[in-house]
């Protein structure tokens, strides 16, 4: 890396999610990230509309790319299995990612409910989006909404294992093996 | 039922449902909700901590009922099995509720967002004491949370059927029905 760093939005998640873990998100400002990145507060607010977006700004993107996974997957794919195209789709995308980031963005979330309950609605979200793209492969109800959520809890876990786990497994192999988990349990 | 109603906390829920119905959440308050009920606000507050709790004021009961249900079930059972044990114990419970009421809760609650919010975050909360009912069962990760959390997709599912069709079926079945699709969905 260069002095001139271009990247502004990725400096400012970084500076904000560094004090999120230090001092709590609620004790933060938009300022003080700005000031920790060598921004201006007008340049924060020129790339977040508030502080909770740096931690949720790439979910409609996210949902865009699991959605596109279930309507792509392979027409003859039961509900469940185009959902787990829908969470490739999301690892390949996610996997991308700093997994420190990743994981501090994580703490930060479980440690403030409103975050959390932010996070959730966040994934219910999905799951309807989810739910309307297997409407369109043909799926009824109630096997859409089952397919949907169920997918929404094989995220949730692998991600949680992703962040937490010292291993270095790619989070495209942790949502198979939880899918597959998933299976063995519904099953036994 | 004779004149004199000693109910005065059915009372204040049915009141309170009705109106949050008819003029929403946000625009209700508890003194609105005593007069309708013909109580006063004094008896409001000593039954309720506030108009979200004619809401979700039976949920650390339910909640024990569920752990219970899971707790209880054969020592044979697989985690999705127990799981199913504590549905079948929520829906004892709920399925004694007037349906109705039931109803006007669902259409409340969708019509709100911070509401919805609250009802995902008691799910999880659910999920989370169930997953902790598995592990003293023996269950380990990432399997208790697979199962626990998957168990919550079917209730919601569940509910949702029973407080949204015109059929008279008990809730008991459709959480059993909910789950035999969830198996069929996970195995397909």
């Amino acid at each position: 890396m260069g002095r001139w760093e271009p990247d502004s939005r990725g400096r400012l998640q970084e500076a904000a999610l560094a004090l999120y873990s230090e001092r709590g998100f609620d004790q933060t400002t938009a300022a003080q990230i700005a000031a920790r990145a060598g921004l201006t507060e007008r340049t924060f607010f020129r790339l977040f509309a508030d502080k909770r977006e740096v931690l949720f700004g790439g979910s409609a993107l996210l949902q865009e790319r699991i959605v596109a996974g279930v309507a792509g997957a392979p027409p003859g794919d039961g509900p469940l299995d185009a959902v787990a195209g829908g969470l490739a789709a999301a690892a390949a995308m996610l996997g991308e990612s700093r997994r420190d980031l990743a994981r501090q963005r994580q703490a930060v979330i479980v440690a403030n409910p409103e975050l959390r309950e932010r996070e959730l609605a966040k994934l219910a979200d999905y799951a309807q989006t989810v739910a309307t793209a297997l409407h369109h492969r043909g799926v009824g109800e109630p096997q859409a909404s089952l397919a949907a959520e169920t997918g929404m809890t094989v995220f949730r876990v692998a991600m949680e294992r992703w962040t937490s786990a010292d291993d270095d497994l790619e989070l495209a192999d942790l949502m198979r093996d939880a899918m597959a988990e998933l299976r063995a349990v519904a099953g036994g």
